[in-house]
């Protein structure tokens, strides 16, 4: 059975953003899976993609529908619940208990709307360290997360060298591209040019009822993005979901079907300021950011770093996550792991194709064998000198 | 000097369309490029795409911009219009001239709008072939298009066997697949739900002058679908328009100016309705329809098949176009070549890097050796055994 408690903390202390801004008072809202060891020394980290929450496994009472990576976390599972005892909050700047958008801003009496400031991914790890600080948790086993929890594992990495021993990245990138950019862009107008936005001024109950046909042509696209040419393909094919669909002008095919339920359903559960502040942290998303070079950047990790892509993700290509690998290997990094997994399913894959690398995982978050006298990277050379798989 | 004439022929009888409607009277606007030869021997047809038009080379009076396919149209240019008198007719649905959406409904002395029915790709290409018959164009040296230019090339070549030579098709498909229908859900959804589309009774007057979000955003995934995640890397890299995006929400990256530039642009001249129609059309085309399987469809073929796609194409993949190939190989058709460019421009490669495919366009228009006792094929069997290319 899965020990799920989930939990809000409440800070009053600013945050300093990256920005130069501060936000004050926040709240981190989290959810932990399984038992902390006397010695907090099982601690595992799920960071979460863009909208995720920190409802990382197991079931709501009532909720037919286990969190997010319920497929990985759990009792025997690769993030061993009887084992780990695992976090995962929630990102500001979202919209499910951290401080976002729709938050009420105390100084007004009102949500912030769009006087909430701009955050980063970098900003999210920061309030993230902050609440662990709180809870007593100085040191994790592991940080693991995909897409915006990948660009979250890699930011712990390199901005908190000694924070985790491991960290695993999946689905992600270095720094945000064009073509994600792209795709953000679209769903980003779409949001703010429908009239129901409101100019940021809406009621969310509205939203939650009604709606947001923006926000939904915005998913649409971003489905696209999470899917590739074939699984779409495998998927659906050229099946109608309507049978006389061809020579009437709306005829529905099944990927249209697809879309349109995902895009619609979507404005239910996630709010539209919370998707533009989070789609422009990915945007600005950037490794190498404060530093001179990505190279720079990359040399301050002092982790087991495990990186998975997957054949398929058009999102985030495996060249992506590869340039990270070259980085690390023409420092002669040796702690540093990569598999490319064949994979139809696209982005998506490390959401649903977790049998895939589940055994990876599950490898990656063995103890290896400490050092005695442990220095500054907590390993020995000779313990490291030989490549991890 | 390139000899450009643009006209409209009407017609009263009706079209018969593949749906079992019919559309009467109707229009069809076209542009000519050269000289017709006494005999009539050395016609080109071009074949345009989703969004372009019978202006395919040179200039209009007054207008900096060419045609759109100006670079392999001309003088001495791979359609070389001293030699060949070249076709571009504007397809119906479209908005160009043709009989479309928006055209009149001469019984209600207003707009067909959504009474115009839907037509197919396949619908288009007997368009043009009634008007190449008043025209006296009975047969034709050969049809060149790309993307959906390909699709009615490649109509052509199935179900009018004996009127091309030679089917020079680019950057297309044998039937579009999902992916590509999703990208034209998205632009679907984004125009029907915007309110200035007043569910298709705008005032296209209103449409041209003050744009519509919704055709803009719909754009805007269109454009993602053109272009490949290298030629957004290599185009825009990170760069921003603005230095001072970064921290504030809606900071531009080079990458979204294009796409609003681009998005926003397009509804200044193109008809969200033509756009709704011929994006069906598009969606619903699949050269088998009608056979028992593509395998039958394509046995229909008699003309040279030459088959040109693009390595980053992202919207009709090149292994769509091979799979033409196979069948063909499959069944020892001779008369079919294809060739893979290698570019970095994604779908967009077929209007932009004509530098990579013109000299084979060139050569696959070369008259082979004729049949000196026609048969069927108007081919000799020895002439065709060896590979065109």
């Amino acid at each position: 059975m899965l020990n799920l408690q989930t939990h809000t903390e409440h800070f009053t202390n600013p945050l300093y953003l990256e920005s130069g801004r501060i936000l004050e008072p926040y709240d981190i809202a989290y959810e932990t899976y399984g038992e902390i060891s006397d010695e907090k020394d099982n601690v595992i980290i799920v960071t979460h993609a863009l909208t995720g929450s920190h409802h990382a496994a197991g079931y709501y009472e009532g909720e037919s529908k286990p969190g997010w990576w319920d497929g990985l976390i759990g009792p025997g599972k690769a993030l061993d619940t009887d084992r780990y005892f695992i976090i995962c909050t929630n990102v500001i700047g979202s919209c499910f208990g951290s401080s976002g958008p729709m938050s009420m801003m105390e100084s007004h009496n009102a949500p912030y709307r769009y006087k909430f400031p701009v955050i980063t991914v970098k900003d999210m790890v920061k309030a993230q360290r902050i609440l662990f600080d709180r809870l007593g948790i100085h040191h994790v086993h592991a940080i693991v997360g995909g897409s915006m929890g990948g660009m979250q594992a890699l930011q712990f990495a390199v901005h908190y060298p000694k924070f985790a021993d491991k960290i695993i990245v999946m689905a992600s990138t270095y720094a945000t591209q064009p073509w994600a950019i792209a795709f953000n862009k679209v769903a980003q107008e779409a949001i703010l040019e429908d009239p129901d936005f409101k100019k940021g001024y809406y009621d969310p109950e509205d939203i939650r009822k009604n709606g947001l046909t923006g926000m939904a042509v915005g998913r649409m696209a971003g489905h696209i993005s999470f899917l590739s040419h074939h699984s779409m393909q495998r998927k659906f094919g050229r099946s109608y979901k309507r049978d006389d669909g061809l020579y009437e002008l709306f005829g529905k095919f099944q990927v249209e079907s697809y879309l349109e339920y995902n895009g619609y359903n979507f404005t239910k559960w996630f709010d539209p300021l919370s998707y533009l502040y989070i789609t422009k942290a990915i945007n600005i998303y950037d490794l190498g950011r404060g530093f001179d070079s990505l190279e720079e950047a990359l040399s301050k990790i002092q982790a087991e770093l495990y990186m998975i892509s997957f054949s398929s993700d058009i999102l985030f290509l495996p060249s992506e996550m590869e340039r990270i690998v070259d980085v690390l290997k023409a420092r002669n990094y040796k702690k540093c792991d990569y598999l490319e997994v064949e994979s139809d399913y696209g982005h998506d894959a490390f959401l649903v194709e977790i049998d895939k690398f589940e055994d990876y995982v599950r490898e990656a978050l063995k103890p290896k064998r400490r050092s005695l006298n442990p220095g500054p990277s907590r390993w020995h050379e000779e313990a490291i000198t030989t490549p991890i798989r």
